[in-house]
């Protein structure tokens, strides 16, 4: 049975093609047979538009699809509710993952996708998706490329080591920000001529009587967060909608049905725009939800500013070159290069922040924003000896010292007897002063989970069927990542994802 | 907009309530204003006959939802899709968590349904919904009552100690089979003269234009998995559909989905029909899924024979008084009495079948099946002697005796320096045999994800209001038990939920 708004449901699925055949073929085989089939439904008397392909959100992953989309011929346009282009990415630390790629080369960094998969299956517990985890690998040295070739995005010379990765292979924006890469991907769209509608609220997925997306319904001129604003316009979209809105980090009913510990005492590095309204609208046309429980909490956060701030730019560089300690004990907590869950909740088992130092001279290396800035916000701190650090967070001294004895003794042997943590070449012993340190208290950054879809970026029903016309790119969907995304890598799925998505929604 | 079926999606919600604003209420506030409309949308134009309430599923959920239904006056029928009647409950190892029970204060035990709170939410990594949590621990004891004063259910005079709980609180039901609970169900509900009708399938929830179900759709006659077979038959429900039909650890799409390492290779301790359908039918009318990448692993089942089989029965003595090691290196790897979770990921973690045992005398006391037949079976062995053991397994012997030395070492001492497994007053040292021993390897158990509700058993949507006339109760429900569910406390949850959910649904 068909109804009235296009949209084919479940159960009409099951009573028109005789699939509870098919399900109970689930039970015992795994297969589904039939297709979607329903009468024809009233869609929009009229549309206000008609475009090939409708992009929402404006992050790497929708910046990369309307730029393929539009390449391969498809009238495109690019929609975001807010009115700051950009999202998520635009506050990005500016790191991403490539796997083997010229700069590791360079550096002598020997890489593989083979590797950084594994890297990814072993902090992803092996939930991922292993197929689509698989194309994030492969193609990561390549978007890296197409990044700078294409876009003329720049990077710094050397890769870096992030947590969770068994070699340096992040490459650092110029800049230092994801907005190093939206920006170039803006120029382009503009320099191609794809329209950017900002402050264009996706209210509604039309599907037609096949199951089909073939439009949208949108508020323009939409003023974050009333949602009473702006006006309301159907687009007919003939060749696929391209969902790539984001995560639900600041979606507190979503998170914390998932998650009941994320409750509104526990703050989020993103943007106030991260919620789940189009994950939402896709689980409604049928699309199976993956994974939502697993909530990222960035280990690099710090409880002495708002949002994303600066503490991750100074965490990076410490994880590295640093301790971390709990300031009760003195004593290291865990491996500072562990990967993202493995630290996060190491400090929430402390129930208190951790302190993050490092000798002061690692952090006028490779992570451009200057230490004097973070100092300034109130972030970070200088110390002229690890005597007046313990005094400043109360740690008691002797064990502190005798905890970074300990620490230089392992480096020197090259191996952490402790907590395993891998030495790179560049780190000293910190045995002498100054030194910069951190509070480090763990916030809301990244949803695993989302939408299923498939290697084409195809959303996927409960069935494991694609819903025609409809597509999804970078955190809205769930699956890759697994139990927890490593630091770096959704920079190169949003963009390896996006640009799939765009090129096979323009094709549909 | 309606839809033609009665139901109302999602994004009709948004577009005839303007609940953009909602959305966005969501995004600032967490709060939802408004309340689902819709035009008369067609229902089947002719009921087939009509209920009150309508229960599916024969566990221990559905059928004391079924009984208390039926005392507070409603007509109530009882749906079972298999042959079968009881599903994955008659074939349950019977035990049954119950918190500060009167066979506890026999037992000289001292206990709290706040401890059995805080156990769970150890296990569960404190992602349970605690307000859910805390009804089924303050419930367990009374329920354990009911079942004796209201059904006649027998339980073993000393409850046993269970992996995960902080003391002895599991009651053994006598036969050692939840059986032993679904049988004196199924009794009541003949003398109350409530319907069961088995080999009905469960193929659409119907809602009316206000979004409330009104009504099922069943396949009568059903003969799974043929999903042709029977004949369709609408049936109005005046008050409330509660649906309560298990879990989907038999599901492989539904948990592959989730969980990508539960493929065909995975065996599942559950009945064949525990498929999630059900589940499916109400996400489709709106339900918010929780958790569903939680599955649990029985880290207490043999690879030596199929399904849930009796290593249950066996590992559950043996977990008290006995050892798990490693066959190639002779060594413990867990704390015995450790929750499922981190149990059954140690024995995955080795890539191999452990092996457990213990005594041979130990399993003569509470299990209630003979270990003659277990051996008989297959499924377990005897051994004279560590030598002989150590030989069948090819366990390397000296490493063997000593890590029983120590063992007995920390026993006598009643410390576990290694592992921190707490002695139970009735263990003894594992110095003399004979033994008795079994191969472990994890299967899929107990998926702790599914639809989520509120206190009154009310299924809730993704904007956590209830969906009228939807009631679900026990494993198809998501979030009591979080990322891991104790021992023997599902058994206490969906008999109390069932209640629950029976109660409320009368009242609608």
């Amino acid at each position: 049975m068909k109804q009235k708004d296009g949209s084919v449901s479940r159960r009409d699925f099951i009573k028109t093609t005789g699939a509870a055949a098919a399900l109970a073929g689930i039970a015992s085989a795994g297969l589904l047979a039939g297709a979607r089939k329903a009468e024809a439904a009233p869609l929009p008397e009229k549309w206000d538009e008609e475009l090939d392909v409708a992009v929402f959100g404006t992050g790497f992953a929708g910046l990369a699809a309307a730029i393929e989309a539009h390449k391969a011929g498809a009238k495109t346009a690019v929609f975001e509710k807010m009115k700051l282009l950009g999202g998520n990415s635009a506050i990005n630390g500016g790191v991403m993952a490539a796997a083997g790629s010229e700069w590791q080369k360079k550096a002598g960094t020997k890489d593989s996708p083979e590797l950084l998969l594994q890297d990814m299956l072993k902090a992803g517990l092996h939930l991922n998706h292993v197929d689509l985890a698989k194309i994030v690998a492969e193609q990561s040295a390549p978007v890296a490329d197409w990044l700078v070739k294409d876009l003329g995005v720049e990077f710094l010379d050397t890769p870096i080591m992030m947590g969770g990765h068994s070699v340096p292979r992040s490459l650092v924006i110029k800049g230092v920000s994801g907005f190093g890469v939206v920006k170039k991907e803006l120029d382009k769209l503009k320099e191609l001529g794809v329209p950017i509608r900002k402050e264009t609220f996706l209210t509604r997925l039309h599907q037609d009587e096949s199951g089909r997306v073939v439009g949208v319904q949108v508020r323009e001129g939409y003023k974050f967060p009333d949602a009473e604003s702006g006006q309301i316009k159907n687009i007919k979209v003939k060749k696929g909608v391209v969902v790539a809105t984001g995560g639900f980090s600041r979606d507190l009913m979503l998170r914390s049905m998932q998650d009941p510990r994320l409750d509104e005492e526990v703050d989020s590095t993103n943007h106030p725009g991260a919620t789940g309204e189009a994950l939402c609208y896709m689980l409604d046309c049928g699309a199976a939800p993956v994974q939502l429980s697993w909530i990222q909490l960035g280990p690099w956060a710090s409880p002495d500013e708002k949002g994303f701030g600066l503490a991750p730019h100074f965490a990076t560089q410490a994880f590295i070159h640093g301790l971390l300690v709990d300031p009760k004990t003195g004593k290291r907590i865990i491996n500072e290069l562990g990967d993202r869950k493995v630290r996060a909740d190491a400090i929430l088992k402390t129930e208190h922040p951790c302190v993050i130092f490092a000798r002061e001279e690692v952090f006028y290396n490779a992570q451009g924003v200057s230490l004097d800035k973070i100092v300034e916000k109130g972030v970070a701190k200088k110390f002229a000896t690890l005597e007046e650090l313990a005094a400043a967070y109360e740690i008691p001294v002797d064990a502190l010292k005798e905890e970074v004895a300990k620490y230089n003794k392992f480096m020197a042997a090259g191996v952490d007897e402790d907590f395993g943590k891998p030495f790179m070449p560049e780190v000293k012993p910190l045995e002498q002063g100054p030194f910069a340190a951190c509070r480090l208290w763990p916030k809301v950054h990244h949803t695993m989970g989302g939408a299923l879809i498939n290697k084409d970026a195809q959303v996927l029903d409960l069935y494991s069927k694609p819903i025609p016309g409809l597509y999804a790119a970078g955190e809205v969907t769930g699956g890759i990542h697994g139990a927890c995304r490593l630091g770096s890598v959704a920079v190169s799925e949003c963009l390896i994802f996006g640009r799939i998505a765009g090129q096979q929604a323009a094709k549909a």
